[in-house]
Formats: structure tokens, sequence, C-alpha cells
């Protein structure tokens, strides 16, 4: 398959490379990195990338910013950097790539657990993440030509354990490798509008 | 207790303030109609609504826009609707109210069934449902004073069954008095971080 991997330079990006690069053509894909350059925030640079990069079986985002912080102190400023990048960001590489992508082709996005298991500083986190898999499970039931849809929802990685686990009391943290089995599954397998969760179940 | 209703003089609002306005004061809202306006896709007017009206137990929203559409033809603009509207609306009704609300209040917000149990045409939907839910999850556990907030997500009511009908094949509508008591249980009870749902059930 040749698979389009945003983010491919990233913690999860680099482990979904390694275990699935063997078997496919990568097409690596940062905003500065990369064999192609695109900004998920920018519609524009969507529509050029899958232009640039046509006759594809895969899309894989592991890429999306959002703003971490309390309740109280949220700005309409601080909502909308998850609300352009990691929410809508990520619809669009499937609202744009629908339209290029080979039969029979799939889209997996990425989440994370703060949704289902919140954390403080987390509402927009949660509420994007929230979005992108409602987004996920409504979108695939509409999906044309056998095309799949999948999100992946890793707890924080052990190479991300430093940044992040001070947010995450007493979770354990997944190496990148585990949680890329994830997005394996969701390329390799045959569901659609599902959600595989990593190193963490949802009560 | 003094509870401000948004969306009052519609389907959903209009049954809620019947089943709620024998034993609690009821502050009627909406765009035109009501005892004060507001429109919930502007920030400035949210706020201006609640220095007006200061002092209340509890904020109800039964209003919200989105665009329903097939997801091939989704332009930015259509997402937009429902991002600015039924999302950030009734997001927004909390992060202000927040500063307002009485010690122990309550947000009671809307959503419906299409983020779990999706239809055709409902992609947008879907993911400000999912959000909605989400983000409520996540401000349960961080709001101050005893506050609650919680969802309440009804199936299509008769009311509105000619309207909605032909998108929820096979659906059983419920009376927007039965869907009231929901938003009841949200405001009279001592739960939070939860989603009612009304005539049907997650799977
Ligand atoms: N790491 C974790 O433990 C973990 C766990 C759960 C969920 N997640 C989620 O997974 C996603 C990726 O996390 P990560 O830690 O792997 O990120 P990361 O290491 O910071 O890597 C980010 C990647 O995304 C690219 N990128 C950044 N902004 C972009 C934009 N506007 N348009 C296109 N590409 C852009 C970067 O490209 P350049 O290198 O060219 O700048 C880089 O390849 C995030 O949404 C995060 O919330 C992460
Ligand atoms: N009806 C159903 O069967 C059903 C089922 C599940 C979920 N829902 C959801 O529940 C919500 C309400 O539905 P509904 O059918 O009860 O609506 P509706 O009958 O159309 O009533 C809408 C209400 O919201 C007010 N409103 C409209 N735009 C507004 C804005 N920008 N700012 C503030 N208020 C505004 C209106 O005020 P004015 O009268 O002054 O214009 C009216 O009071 C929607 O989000 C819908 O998706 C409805």
């Amino acid at each position: 398959m040749k698979i389009i991997l945003i983010g491919a330079s990233g913690t999860l990006g680099s482990a979904v490379d390694k275990a699935l690069n063997t078997r496919h053509q990568i097409v690596r894909v940062g905003r500065k990195s990369g064999d192609f350059q695109v900004d998920i925030t920018d519609t524009a640079s969507i529509e050029q990338l899958f232009s640039k990069v046509d006759d594809f079986d895969a899309v894989v985002s592991t890429t999306g910013d959002v703003h971490f912080g309390p309740l109280a102190e949220f700005t309409q400023d601080k909502f909308q950097i998850g609300l352009r990048s990691k929410l809508m960001g990520q619809v669009n590489l499937v609202a744009f790539g629908l339209k290029h992508i080979r039969d029979g082709g799939s889209f997996t996005l990425t989440t994370g657990q703060i949704n289902e298991d919140p954390i403080s500083v987390g509402a927009s986190g949660a509420m994007v993440n929230g979005g992108l898999e409602a987004f996920a499970r409504s979108a695939a039931i509409e999906l044309p030509r056998g095309l799949r849809i999948n999100i992946v929802s890793p707890t924080v990685t052990e190479e991300s354990w430093s940044a992040f686990g001070p947010f995450f009391p007493g979770q354990k943290p997944v190496p990148a490798s585990e949680a890329a089995r994830g997005y394996v599954k969701s390329v390799e397998g045959m569901q659609t509008g599902k959600v595989y969760r990593i190193g963490w179940s949802r009560d």
C-alpha cells in the first residue's frame, strides 16, 4: 500500500512509520520535515498535498495541537487552537482526502484518552477528541467505495512521559511502538468506525 | 431556584419550562423571544446576558444549530455553523456562566443521539455532540464551588418528527415532555459529568 503519514517525524509518527514501512510505501509528511509538507490548519495546504501525492491507499494522521490549561482560564483563542488544528485539521484530511484516495482505502486519525478519562487542564483536548471519535463513527457509515475510517487513542507514551506524565497521575505509559499497533490494525484490518484504545480502557 | 433557560420558546425548551416552572423561577431566553435575548454564537452577547441576569442557580441550554448534509458535500462554512453555534455556543454558556452562577449551581446542555447512533447527513452534528459530551465529562472534574454539569441527549421528539423523522428510520420518537425529565434530573439531582439519554440507549 501507499500510505501518507502526516506527523511522520513525531513521537507517535516515527513509531508508526517503523511498524508499517517494511510492508508498505510510506509518504512522510510534516509541517517542516518529511517528503512533503502540509499545515493541517490550512485547507489550501491540505488540498495541495492531495493534488501532489495522488493515488494512495491510506492516510494516517499522528498530529494535531491543542491547548492545555485550567477551564477557568480558557479564552476563545485557546479553544480555537484545538478546533483548528487537532479537530478540523484531521477532519479536513478526511474531507479533502476522500476525493483522492483509492477504492478500499482507509483514514486513521489520532485522539487520546482524556475525553473518556478526563484530567485537569484537559477540557479543550477532551472536547476535540470526543468530536473526532464521533465524527469518525458517523463518517464510517457514509464513506463510499469501501473506504474506512478509524481512530487510535493511545495513552501517554513512555517517550512523552517527562512532558505529559505530571498531568496523568497513576497512568502507566506505553512505548510508542505499542501505540503503533493500533495504526497497523486500522490500516491493514477491515474494521471501520472503531476507536482503538491503547494502554487504557473505557470503564 | 432561579434557572436561566436558553431556547425557552423552542420544542424542547417549552417542555423543559413546563416541567420546571411550578417549582422554580424560570428566566426565559431566546434569540428574539423571551425575557432576555442572547445570540450564543456571539461571546459578547453571552457576557451581556450574564451581567444582566446575575445570581442564578442553573443554566439550561436547549438550543444550538448545526448543518445536516452528506459528508461529501461538506464545506468549511457548513462545518463552522455547528462549531460556532451548538458546540462553542453551549461551551461558552459554561465558560462565561461560571463566573456568575451561585455555589452549587448546575449547567445542563443539549446534544442528541447521532454521535453514538449515527445517521446519514449527520457527520457535523455527531462531531459537535461528541465534543459537547466530552467537554462536559472533563469540565465536571474541574468545576469549583460544588458546581455541576450534565448533558441531555434526547432522541427525536414527536413534535419534531415531521421535520427530522425521515433521517431516523425505525426510531421511536418521544414526546418533548419525556425529554424534559432529563433536564429535571440534571437540575434537581446531584450527579455531574453525566449524559442522560432519553428514548434511546448506547449499545
Ligand atoms: N505522544 C503521546 O504520548 C501521545 C499520546 C496520545 C495522543 N497523542 C496525540 O498524538 C498527536 C501527535 O503527538 P506526538 O507526541 O507524536 O507529536 P510530536 O512528537 O510533537 O510530532 C508532531 C508531528 O506533527 C507534525 N505537525 C505539527 N504541526 C503540524 C501541522 N500544523 N500540520 C501538519 N503537521 C504538523 C510535526 O511535523 P514537523 O516535525 O515537520 O514540525 C511532527 O511530525 C497529538 O495530537 C497528541 O495529542 C500523543
Ligand atoms: N427537537 C428535537 O426533536 C430534538 C431532539 C434532540 C436534540 N435536539 C437538539 O436540541 C436543540 C433545540 O432543538 P429544538 O427543536 O427544541 O429547537 P427549536 O424548536 O428550533 O428552538 C430553538 C430555540 O433556540 C433559540 N435560539 C435559536 N438560535 C439561537 C441563538 N443563536 N442564540 C440563542 N438562542 C437561540 C430560539 O429562540 P427564538 O425563538 O427567540 O428564535 C428557540 O428558543 C438543538 O440543538 C437540537 O439539535 C432537538
